[in-house]
C-alpha cells in the first residue's frame, strides 16, 4: 500500500519506546482521500470473504472501518469505551490494557448490532501488541458472530501481535509493516 | 435531507427527557452510505464558502465530518478528549458541559492542526444545547483561524443551542429538524 507508506515515512514521527506518531493523517488530523484509498485496498484484500458487518474500537479505528464500509456497501459498529446514555440494554463488554494509561480499558457493543451468525470483519488503525483486536474479537464471539477476517493499516512487526492473532485463525492483512523503530527511524518492510 | 428524516423516523428512538437514540445508523451502528448522502447534503449546503479545514469532536461527529470532508476535499480534525500519548507539544483546551455525565469534558486540538487564518467549517452529529459546537468555536478562535459555517446532522428546535451560536454570526445548517420530543414521539419539522 504505497500511498499510506509514503505517508508514514514523510509525515509519521519516531517518538521512542514504539510510539508512532501519525496524528497528522489517521488519529487526530485525518486525510479522507488517503483513508478512502485505505478502504478500497482493505476492500480488495477481502473480495473473497462473504462479509456482512465491519466492526472496530472507538476512536482512532473508525476512519478507516467506516472508509472501508463505505467500499464494501457494509454497516459498520464501533465498540464503545464509555456507555453512553443511549445504550440502555444488556450489552457484550470485555476489557483491553490500554497502553496509554497502563490500566484496562473497557469495549462494549450492543447486542442489537452484532448479531449470532453474522460474518465480522474487524479493522483497526494499529496492529501492535494485538491486545484490542483480541478484545475486539472476543466481543464478536460473545455476540455469537463469526470473525472471518482482520484489517489494520499499520503493522508494529516488532510487538508481536500476529503472533497472538494467529489463535484466531483468520486471515490478517496490514496495508503497511514497520519491522524496527528502535533506532529513532521508521523501518517499513 | 429526506434520507436521513426517512431514517430518524424509521429507526431512531425516543428515550424521553430529550434524549434521541440513534445508535444504529449514526453513533455505534454507522450506515456509510447514509452518512455519505449526509456529507454530499453538506458539501452542497457550503459550497459558496471558502472552506479549508473540517473541525469536529470525537467521537461521534467523527462520521460526518469525514465524509463531509472526503466529499470537499479537505482534511478534518477530531478535537480529543483525552490527551494520548502522541500528544506532546501545547495544545489548544477548552471545557465542555458533558450532557451524560453532568461534568466537564475536555476538548483538545493540537496547533499542528489548526492554524491562523484557516478557514474552518465545524461539523456534528447533534445541535441541542449548542455548548459543544460552542466550545469548538472557542478552539478555532483560540487558534487564531476564522469559523465560515457550522453543519449539524440533526437540531433538537427546543434546546435553543441555535440561539446560542447566532452570536457567531456564521451560517448554522441543519439536515434535520426535530421540533418536539415532549409527547414520546419525534417531530421532524
Amino acid at each position: 500500500m504505497d500511498a499510506l507508506k509514503k505517508r508514514i515515512l514523510a509525515d509519521g514521527r519516531n517518538l521512542g519506546r514504539g510510539i508512532l506518531k501519525v496524528d497528522g493523517f489517521i488519529n487526530h488530523q485525518v486525510d479522507p482521500h488517503l483513508m478512502a484509498l485505505c478502504g478500497q485496498e482493505f476492500a480488495r484484500r477481502f473480495a473473497g470473504l462473504a462479509v456482512e458487518k465491519i466492526v472496530t474500537a472507538e476512536i482512532s479505528g473508525i476512519s478507516p472501518a467506516l472508509m472501508t464500509a463505505l467500499e464494501m456497501g457494509l454497516p459498520v459498529v464501533y465498540a464503545r469505551k464509555h456507555k453512553p446514555v443511549t445504550m440502555t440494554a444488556d450489552i457484550y463488554l470485555t476489557y483491553s490494557p490500554s497502553h496509554t494509561k497502563g490500566d484496562l480499558t473497557q469495549l462494549m457493543i450492543s447486542p442489537e448490532f452484532l448479531r449470532p451468525g453474522e460474518h465480522v470483519l474487524i479493522i483497526d488503525d494499529f496492529l501492535a501488541s494485538g491486545l484490542t483486536i483480541m478484545a475486539l474479537a472476543r466481543l464478536v464471539k460473545a455476540a455469537g458472530a463469526e470473525l472471518v477476517g482482520i484489517g489494520t493499516l499499520i503493522e508494529k512487526r516488532f510487538e508481536g501481535g500476529r503472533e497472538l492473532l494467529s489463535i484466531l485463525d483468520v486471515p490478517v492483512e496490514s496495508l503497511v509493516t514497520i519491522t524496527n523503530m528502535s533506532n529513532g527511524q521508521i523501518e517499513v518492510a
